[in-house]
């Protein structure tokens, strides 16, 4: 195609059989609308007599809801199918392979997961998945691991940050996390019931500080090829496997951020158990399991880390004693403030927690946020406190219990 | 011109002919070659009947001392050229105004400087440089903050970033500055008197990891455009006038660096006095100069930051009690640390300080290299302990007495 037209149903399956070797000649392709987002058309075209089956995915240039609001670049569409085949070379097993990335219509053909489960919503409903946390622990390690100064030469690294250039994704980022929820910001949406503890977030100094910092971090640290936006809406599970996908916010950033979204997004689901869950004991069981998940995937991170560290040869200063313990140090730190970040920014935001959304009663909603910001607000506040992954659960479990 | 031509006297001056607008037509031009570099050839075309004159600087393909040593980038020469011109905006007075880029011939035709002279010779020579404080104050303030995230919008920042990717420049630094001192590498060039210190620094393991943390700060840490190469070389004065040049290192990196890399070489001068000058009141009266120097270059720097930051309107942050000292306080210790990296590079590394090469005698020359890494290892060791730019030269005053 020679510019960007939006594709419906029809002009997808009609891409799709443009394209050579996805399907056999004597295919029977249909093709179905199965995305939810705002800022996106997924579609999947499926073989119905081989049963194969690929997702076309074409970013929007503007969001659905609320077209007037603010334009989109469809830069991000290249920079997800980069990512995706980046990812993909350092963790096969952890991305959908990219078939087709067409940067004039803005779109990736990539394999289709149908059997894979968004996480949030699992979560929700109190499922467990027994591999999740070493699976996930490896892509966080073998992503933000090689390609990072450690791995890459430093040649090979400052070409990719410019590859990964993302100004426009970013600044979503910087605004909606950083800037808008510490003050009466009109992108911000939240529960009228908790305006107090909001407006207490707004005149709190200390706290406002700490943000400060955090987000010249997020501005300036180009630590490694980040996913970006790792919350558990990103990620998809089967009982054996799981992928992360859409990392149309990927950049060089701090290797924290990935860690610390997805921290704050497990503890965002960690806060709402109250409001979807009223059996007291499953819901205490459940939540424990949150815990731990947010523990075995540091775990798993880090003896991945580690190991891929011990093999680094390109970089002297890996040999040194103490810096695989400081970097691991500092990239805990920065994944406990970083998550506070994320948790208070779902709260008071633009872009909400479907966790927390999702409480109908909204005096219950009103105590789940309540409680998802006293949690923010001190793993922003303590996080140089923090020693062990353990400091970062019993600050969350003890900041749920004082709301 | 179509492809690269080494320049001569000759071929510069047919090349400044056929400038428009730089000589006036019946100009009678005449050109020397002026560079004493390894890396670039610098001409000075004069008109004989209006005494006007500018200078052409060529970048080389290979340094004349040892070609076959490492390739070098042409491409510097273009960063240069850009960085010139960025700077020139942010701070008409303190850089040579670029008439003419040239990316084929990776040369920059710009202001002459005839009355100028190279500060580090200046320093030797025991001169003192009234203004000099103050105007280097306000390039380091003016540069540093209004190139960061500070005062450019995000998308600014992220455009500016990719345009001074400099990788083959700053891999040199890495090298030079923050692996090869460290070990027993080939590039090293050290006085065989101090091999004991030498090898004592190679089997310092707190040191090592302090200096492996600062180099993973100067590979990710993209806070400013920053100069990256301000050493005393790279100043010229008058007695009313202070220019930077040679901007080939630029990039997008830890704002302290160039703090760091002036003061560095501000102490490189310092423990050399020793070896230039017999009087010992002479000598302790320049020392406390120098070091007052430094003292009024931290003073100058920060209130121009202060006022520069007092304007700034992009950035919401900025507003918040507490973020300037926090800035200002993290930008001191890593100009303390990189100082200290300067100062043993410069003693143990391939690029010498001049300031130590030309004591003659190698014992005296051996005790001032001495000095120079022992105030380096404490700049480097004690950098987080640092308050004020005074702990920065008593620390130096203390580390010098005590060899």
């Amino acid at each position: 195609m020679l510019e960007y037209v939006q594709l419906n149903e029809y002009k997808a399956l009609m891409y799709a059989r443009k394209l050579k070797h996805l399907f056999p000649a004597e295919a029977h392709l249909c093709c179905t609308e199965i995305g939810e987002g705002n800022l996106n058309l997924v579609f999947r075209i499926a073989d119905k007599l081989s049963g194969q089956s690929i997702i076309i995915k074409q970013a929007l240039p503007y969001p659905r809801v609320a077209p007037e609001s603010w334009p989109l670049t469809l830069n991000r569409s290249q920079i997800e199918g980069q990512a995706l085949k980046v990812q993909h070379t350092l963790c096969p097993d952890r991305v959908p392979k990219v078939h087709h990335s067409d940067p004039i219509m803005a779109l990736t053909v990539m394999e289709d997961l149908p059997n894979h489960m968004i996480l949030r919503k699992e979560l929700l409903a109190r499922k467990r998945y027994l591999h999740f946390a070493s699976q996930i622990g490896a892509f966080l390690a073998g992503t933000l691991f090689l390609t990072s100064d450690f791995s890459l030469t430093s040649q090979q690294k400052k070409q990719q940050m410019v590859q990964f250039t993302n100004p426009d994704m970013c600044k979503i980022s910087e605004d909606l996390i950083f800037s808008d929820p510490y003050f009466d910001a009109e992108t911000n949406r939240f529960n009228p019931l908790i305006e107090d503890t909001v407006k207490e977030i707004w005149q709190h100094d200390p706290l406002l500080l700490e943000v400060a910092k955090l987000k010249h971090h997020f501005l300036t640290h180009s630590q490694a090829l980040i996913h970006g936006d790792l919350h558990t809406d990103s990620i998809m599970v089967t009982e054996k496997d799981t992928k992360v996908i859409d990392p149309e916010f990927s950049f060089y950033g701090p290797a924290g951020f990935d860690i610390g979204t997805l921290f704050g997004s497990l503890l965002l689901s960690y806060v709402s158990q109250a409001g979807h869950c009223a059996d007291l004991r499953e819901r205490n069981d459940y939540q424990k399991y949150l815990l731990a998940t947010v523990e075995e995937i540091w775990g798993h991170f880090t003896e991945q880390y580690e190991d891929l560290w011990g093999k680094c040869v390109n970089e002297r200063t890996t040999a040194i004693p103490g810096t695989l313990d400081h970097v691991l140090h500092e990239l805990l730190e920065d994944a406990c403030g970083f998550a506070g970040c994320i948790m208070i920014s779902r709260v008071i935001g633009l872009v909400r927690a479907a966790d927390l959304e999702s409480i109908k009663d909204p005096n219950l909603r009103a105590a789940c946020e309540r409680m998802a910001l006293n949690i923010g607000q001190k793993l922003i506040l303590e996080r140089k406190q923090i020693r062990t992954v353990g400091d970062i659960t019993s600050t969350a479990m003890l900041a749920a219990d004082m709301i």
